[in-house]
């Protein structure tokens, strides 16, 4: 049932909007999610958009503004009246607030804080002080804090009050100075007698981060100890607030699209409709620019080897199978060390000799088995003995480069505080393709002329 | 602190395993999450290894054993008492240890099942027999179950009788029948009245799975609607247990590098040092071999045109060139396309001729532009109208053909119930090629011969 929960919410969405069906569309809204929603709107046009904008509730709008791209984003918040606008922010959790206020263009920002509270104008200023991919960026200010000496009694009385919490799970414990000095659960203070001390129950290790850091690390740490919520600390342990497990889900899947996309050499690309086909094409030619640069000096390389391409004409047959052969191996070990690298199981320094080993062995098999195949081919093909020779050698060679420097290049670019994975796509491979024709055209050069 | 939390807890139980410091070492390990332990083990020796398990208690020996990868596994299993084995598997959640169990040799699998209460192997078995990415495969069979009639206070009462049960978060609440009926939460209990029946608090509707749901729909459905446990119920609405939040995690993670790698063309390979040369050379041959005999086809085409290519040599040396922007761009447009179907942006049928139709007009864009720039070149270098042309009008097509062809392979693969992901790399790398070398050499042997 689940695929078609999802496709049947985002599609009634759809249908009742187009029908302008303003009854039964409002009640489809408040069952679907801000994603719903934000799906459906990618199908749908300004002019519909706008319509079911004014359909849903202000407690749900503004979440939808924050799934939908910037542009999007923009587009709606351009067409919205501004008192509209303040019942959306007002709605929010306070660090989508910040998020939300972040986003908007420089004199909207402006109104809109100048509408809030003096108190929740700092906190939104605040957290919008904090980076946006650092801990502090996607962190909560808001959480169950209490003092150690309070009784389960009390503290049970006071989440009675409170009022609405982003996700309850943990319970922070906190001394006379404010400093974090332990952490319980709500199940905790229901299994011990009602006058026992939050001191005497607590977890007294808490696994905490400096708001500096980045939400990737946090979120590899929500994973490694099966965090909940990862509350965040100044460097006098004072609790600023929590990221919760919905943010680290959001956190990875984002990385892992930002990894995915980086590699081929592209920009953030999410929204396959929004952007403009100009502003499409400036982002990817970025690397392309790099290609055709390399490329264009590769022409003149191979330039100099004119001679022997014009006395061996069939040299020219097996470039594209050694370049593809080579920029294939490239990106195979390019991948795995920047995977590796992501999920912490290699480091630089320890091990990195060791994986570059690996990956050398790895590749003089690939290359004698591919190598001798061509070779093999190349000889019954073509009955020239240098030529075979060439072409396996050849092989063989670029295939072992390519498997070392797919792996090196990360590892060089993690060191140097790069991201590794913008080395993958186009860098690694214009350069292998670089190194896979100089060598085949020496070796031709040598034994065949 | 946060990294070199994580850091200090690996490197001290490397360092305290290879002194064989017991006491430290012990002590070090109850601090330290399992992948800690996991992730230390990389860097240790055999012999190292099997003394650090040796000093890990029961309760934690099990997860550890979970998360190294499957060779260590088996290693370190048959290095292991059966007594201890079994004292391993006690310790487990029910979901973990029907993993464990699944990856056990077939006959210590005999073995540890027969020494199980009958009730836990029949749990057991019936968890192993999901397939391993499903709902079922994840789920874990505990949660708190409780009729629709129990009071807020029978309720609170349970929860302080019950024992540990992973990750309380939820309350699920089932009639008579045994049916789900409603969700309802531990803060829900407490913000009541204890004489209060769950059914006037619990929250309806329940969004649940069917246990041979996609782990990855699991997963994108947890992320939609923020839930930290997804309810997997049969087609009777029976509840089966559920999927907690950090399975999730591991899902999302688990599926983006399975996506990263295999567009790669890499099979699986997650452990960088455990597999072997030879093991990880036939992994990986898999689709070096299609571009093999995908790039002797091409020599064979290109040896089609060997007189255009004798009269003018500075052909071959733009080859590189072409077939190096053609691929780079096929694999912008593949990748692009394969996140957007597994966000969900982009359904087969509604959309995608939109999205075709916009990759090709930024392939135009694209194409003129780079197409421009070497067409510049060319004549500029070599002075002849008709190379340039040539060159330019190559360039142009290539470009644009590859857009398209990247953006349309993963949306036929993903229509053919295939996985997407597969096409991108080396497959879409190679025809892309072969389309690029024969546009070219058709059009020079047109205008140039």
């Amino acid at each position: 049932m689940a695929e078609n929960l999802v496709h049947a919410r985002v599609e009634a969405i759809r249908r009742l909007t187009r029908r302008k069906a303003t009854g039964p569309l409002e009640r489809a809204v408040k069952k679907s999610s801000a994603d719903d929603i934000a799906e459906a709107i990618t199908h749908l046009t300004r002019s519909e958009t706008r319509f079911l904008m004014s359909r849903i509730g202000d407690d749900q709008a503004g979440e939808v503004l924050l799934t939908v791209g910037e542009v999007d984003f923009v587009a709606l918040i351009e067409a919205a009246p501004i008192d509209r606008i303040l019942a959306w922010v007002a709605e929010l959790d306070p660090d989508d607030e910040a998020d939300f206020i972040a986003q908007l263009p420089e004199e909207l920002k402006e109104k809109v804080l100048a509408a809030l509270e003096p108190e929740e104008r700092e906190q939104a200023e605040e957290l919008m002080a904090w980076p946006e991919d650092s801990a502090g960026g996607i962190m909560s200010p808001v959480a169950f804090l209490m003092q150690d000496d309070t009784t389960c009694r009390d503290a049970i009385l006071a989440i009675q009050e409170q009022g609405d919490v982003e996700m309850v799970f943990y319970l922070y414990v906190v001394n006379e100075q404010g400093q974090l000095v332990g952490v319980t659960s709500l199940r905790q203070l229901l299994l011990n007698s009602p006058s026992t001390e939050l001191s005497e129950i607590m977890t007294p290790d808490v696994i905490t981060v400096l708001p500096e850091e980045d939400q990737e690390e946090v979120a590899r740490i929500a994973g490694r100890y099966d965090l909940l919520a990862v509350p965040v600390c100044d460097d006098t342990n004072h609790f600023l607030g929590i990221v919760t497990i919905d943010d680290v889900l959001d956190v990875v899947r984002e990385e892992a699209a930002e990894d995915l996309l980086k590699m081929a050499g592209v920009g953030q690309e999410y929204d396959p409709t929004g952007a403009s086909t100009l502003r499409a094409s400036m982002q990817r030619l970025g690397w392309l620019v790099v290609t055709l640069v390399g490329g264009v000096l590769l022409s003149e390389v191979i330039g100099g080897f004119q001679k022997t391409l014009q006395e061996h004409v069939m040299l020219a047959f097996f470039v594209p199978v050694i370049m593809a052969l080579g920029g294939g191996v490239g990106i195979q070990a390019a991948t795995i060390t920047v995977r590796n690298l992501a999920t912490g199981h290699v480091a630089v320094g320890a091990g990195s000799v060791q994986l570059i080993w690996r990956e050398a062995r790895v590749g003089i098999l690939m290359g004698v088995v591919l190598g001798a195949a061509l070779s093999g081919y190349g000889w019954f093909r073509y009955q020239e003995t240098a030529f075979a020779l060439v072409v396996g050698s050849s092989i063989l060679s670029t295939v072992l480069v390519a498997a070392t420097l797919g792996t090196l290049i990360p590892l060089l670019l993690e060191k140097a505080g790069a991201d590794p994975a913008v080395a993958t796509g186009p860098f690694v491979t214009i350069l292998i393709d670089a190194v896979a024709i100089v060598l085949y055209m020496t070796l031709a050069t040598l034994w065949m002329l």
